[in-house]
C-alpha cells in the first residue's frame, strides 16, 4: 500500500490523527522536500521534530529522486506499506498526480490522507474561496528568461471580478547554471520568491502590458507561514505592501476582485494602516 | 481564546494534532451543524465518535444558534477557552468567517486551526487546482425558486478552459414552509443535493438558456464522500453520470474543462467505462 499523506502547513503537529497512524504502520517513510520543510524541522541535518513524533527515519525525497527512484517507490509499494509525506495537500503539485497514477497502472493500492493546504488556508484573510478565479505561479525571473503567462490570467480573473492567489515561486535544489555548463551538478542555494519580488514583477509586467490588468494601486493581501503561530496577513495596494517585511518564507498573495461587505471587514481586520 | 478548528471530511480521525490538543483544553466545545455530521457519529442522539476520542460533550450549534447565541459563545471565549468546530475547513463558508470577524472586533483572541476541505480535496480527482474557475453553488429548485445564476459563471470557466467545481445544496434544519406559514417552526427533514439532480437542474437550464455553455456530453467527474474509506470517483458525460448511484451524501460534480495529458490519465482511471 502507498499512503500519500498531506502534513498540513505550519508544523509536525498539523498531521492528522489518520496521517500519523498510516505512518506508524509504515516500512519506509519518504518526504517530498519540493516545498519548504523548514516549519517541520527539517531545515538542519539533525533528527527531525517529524522524526521524533513517528519514531520512524524520514527519507527526503527531492523532486531529481522522486523521478528517477519512482519504479523503486513503488515496488516497496508493492509488498509493504511506504509512505509519502507532502507538505500541504498531496494534490497541490503536478508531481503527485504523477505517482499516483503510475502506482494505480500497476495495481497497487492507494491511500490519500488530505490536509490543508494553502489552495483552502488562504480563506483565512477573509476572500471568500468560492470568489477567486484561476491560481497563478509566479516564477522568478533571470536576466534572459521573464515569462509573463500570468498577466493573462490575472486580467480573466480581475474582468470577472474574483480574487487571483498567486503562488510564488520556490527554488529548492537548483542546480546551478554554471555547474549545468561545467556537466557536474552542484545545487544552488534554496530561495523563496517574497511578497515584495513578486509585487515587483507584478509591476513590471503591468508597465510593459499596460493593458490595466491591475495597478500599483490595486489591493492585495500578503501573507507569509500560513498556518504557523508566527503567519503574518497584511491587505494593501500593491506600493503599499511594497515597503512591508513579511519575514521568512513560506510567502504567497491574493489579488484581490471585487468584493463582499464581509470581505471588506476582514480585510480592514489586516489593513496596512494597523500594521 | 476562540479555537476555530477544521475536521476535515472523513471522520473523527481527520482532525489534526494541533486542533485535537487545542478541543482538550477548552472548556465548552461547540459543533457547526450546517453540513452532513454523518461520518462523524454525529447522525443519531448517542455518544458521537468525536465525544469519544475528545473526552468532552459537544454543543451542536445549528445556523440559528450560531446567528442567536453568537454573543454568548463570544463572552464565553473571552474567559475562557471556547472551541468552534467545522467540517472540512473553518473558512468554506461565510458564516464562521462573520464569527471571526466578531471575535476580532471585541478584542477576542481568534486562533484558527486548518484542515482539508472540498475545496483542495476535489484534487483527488486529477484535475489540477489551480486550472479551477470559481466554484458554484447549485440550490434545489422548487417549483417556484429555480434561480441560475451559476451558468454564467460555469459558462466563464469553460471559456477560459477551466474547471468549475460544482457544490451541491444541503438542506438542514429548513423551516417547512406549512410551519412558516402556521407560524410555529417546525423542520423539514434533511436533504442533500445528489449528483444526479445537479445533472438534471444544469441539463434544464442548459436547455432553456441554449447558449451551449456545456451538453450532456461534456465531461465531469462525480464524487462522493470524498476523504471517507467509501468515496468514490466517476469521471464520465453528464449523461452517462445521470445513471450512476453515488449511494449516500456528501456529493460534489466538477464540469472538467480543457486537460492535460497527466489530467487525462487520471480520468481515465476513474472512467465511467470501467465502473
Amino acid at each position: 500500500m502507498l499512503y500519500v499523506i498531506g502534513l498540513g502547513l505550519g508544523d509536525e503537529k498539523d498531521i492528522t490523527l489518520k496521517g500519523l497512524e498510516a505512518v506508524k504502520k509504515c516500512d519506509k517513510v519518504y518526504i517530498e522536500a519540493y516545498t519548504s520543510l523548514l516549519s517541520f524541522g527539517l531545515s538542519s541535518n539533525g533528527l527531525s521534530s517529524l522524526e521524533e513524533l513517528y519514531g520512524k527515519s524520514l527519507i527526503v525525497a527531492d523532486r531529481e529522486m522522486v523521478e528517477e527512484k519512482a519504479d523503486d517507490i513503488l515496488s516497496e509499494a508493492r509488498e509493504s506499506n511506504v509512505a509519502f509525506l507532502v507538505v500541504g495537500d498531496p494534490f497541490g503539485a503536478t508531481t503527485h498526480t504523477d505517482l499516483v497514477v503510475r502506482a494505480q497502472k500497476l495495481g497497487i493500492q492507494v491511500k490519500v490522507i488530505h490536509n490543508a493546504s494553502v489552495m483552502n488556508a488562504v480563506g483565512l484573510c477573509g476572500l471568500q474561496l468560492y470568489r477567486y478565479g484561476e491560481t497563478v505561479s509566479l516564477p522568478f525571473f533571470t536576466d534572459t528568461w521573464r515569462p509573463d503567462s500570468f498577466y493573462e490570467k490575472i486580467q480573466s480573473n480581475r474582468v470577472l471580478g474574483l480574487h487571483t492567489l498567486c503562488l510564488l515561486d520556490i527554488r529548492v535544489k537548483e542546480p546551478s547554471l554554471e555547474s549545468l555548463c561545467r556537466g557536474k551538478k552542484q545545487y544552488e542555494p534554496p530561495r523563496y520568491m517574497t511578497i515584495n519580488t513578486a509585487i515587483e514583477q507584478l509591476l513590471e509586467v503591468e508597465h510593459s502590458r499596460g493593458q490595466a490588468a491591475y495597478s500599483e494601486e490595486t489591493t492585495c493581501v500578503g501573507l507569509a507561514r500560513l498556518g504557523s503561530d508566527d503567519q503574518m496577513i497584511v491587505a494593501g495596494s500593491m506600493k503599499e505592501l511594497l515597503g512591508v517585511d513579511f519575514g521568512a518564507p513560506l510567502h504567497c498573495l491574493v489579488i484581490v476582485g471585487k468584493t463582499h461587505p464581509v470581505e471588506e471587514e476582514m480585510l480592514e481586520f489586516y489593513s496596512f494602516k494597523k500594521a
